[in-house]
This record gives C-alpha cells, sequence and structure tokens, in this order.
C-alpha cells in the first residue's frame, strides 16, 4: 500500500481524542499501517460486492456489507 | 468523533487502488466513519494498555497489542 494514504498527523489527534496523554511517532505509524490494512481488506470486499450486484460503482451498502 | 479525522479523497483513494471503477460519495463517507469507529476502538484499548504498563505515552506495542 502506498505511503501516503492516511495522514499520521490524523492518528495523533484520534489517540488523543481516545484519552492518551502522550504518542510516540512509531505508534502513529503503526495506526496508520493497521487502518490501511483494514481499509484495503473492507475495499476489495466492498469492489467484489459492487460486481456481484453487476454495477461498477461502489456504493454505501457494499462498504457496509464488507464491515460487518 | 469530529468530522475532521480522516480526509474524504483518501477513501476513494484506497478504493481505487482496491480495484474500484467508481466510488459514490456515500461509500467514501461510510468508509471514513467505518474507519474512524475502528481508529477509536483500537485506539481507546491501547491508552488502557498504556496506563496498564504505568506509561503515559501510548508506545507502537500497545497497538499492536490492540489490533489483534
Amino acid at each position: 500500500m502506498p505511503k501516503k494514504l492516511l495522514p499520521i498527523a490524523a492518528m495523533g489527534k484520534i489517540m488523543k481524542d481516545a484519552g492518551a496523554d502522550r504518542v510516540s511517532n512509531p505508534a502513529k505509524k503503526a495506526l496508520k499501517e493497521e487502518l490501511e490494512n483494514i481499509a484495503r481488506g473492507i475495499s476489495e470486499k466492498a469492489v467484489r460486492y459492487a460486481s456481484h450486484a453487476k454495477r461498477r460503482t461502489v456504493k454505501a451498502s457494499d462498504i457496509k456489507l464488507a464491515s460487518k
């Protein structure tokens, strides 16, 4: 997965919102990579579900089904 | 969770990378919301794991444990 998908700064913000006092840079990178992997898995499923429904457009319902 | 954590444009990019021809705007929003919820869940766990280890800094090992 390319390096520049999810912004690293957002990871610090999310962890602060969750109650973190301080966050290491490797922790931000680890969260970014985990989320990108999850996003890829959901997206690959959603693409298959759209195709199965004979659509070329991925819709919110595909994402919702893929997230279950 | 605040509106502006993960950029909506990144969601389209991730889905295109996963093979999507076209992606609806609600699909991008659905993926963004799903990822933000997952991120919050992982982060809240990671904060508890850091605290349990008597640290105030969330480290990559906390994120990795929380992602399992």
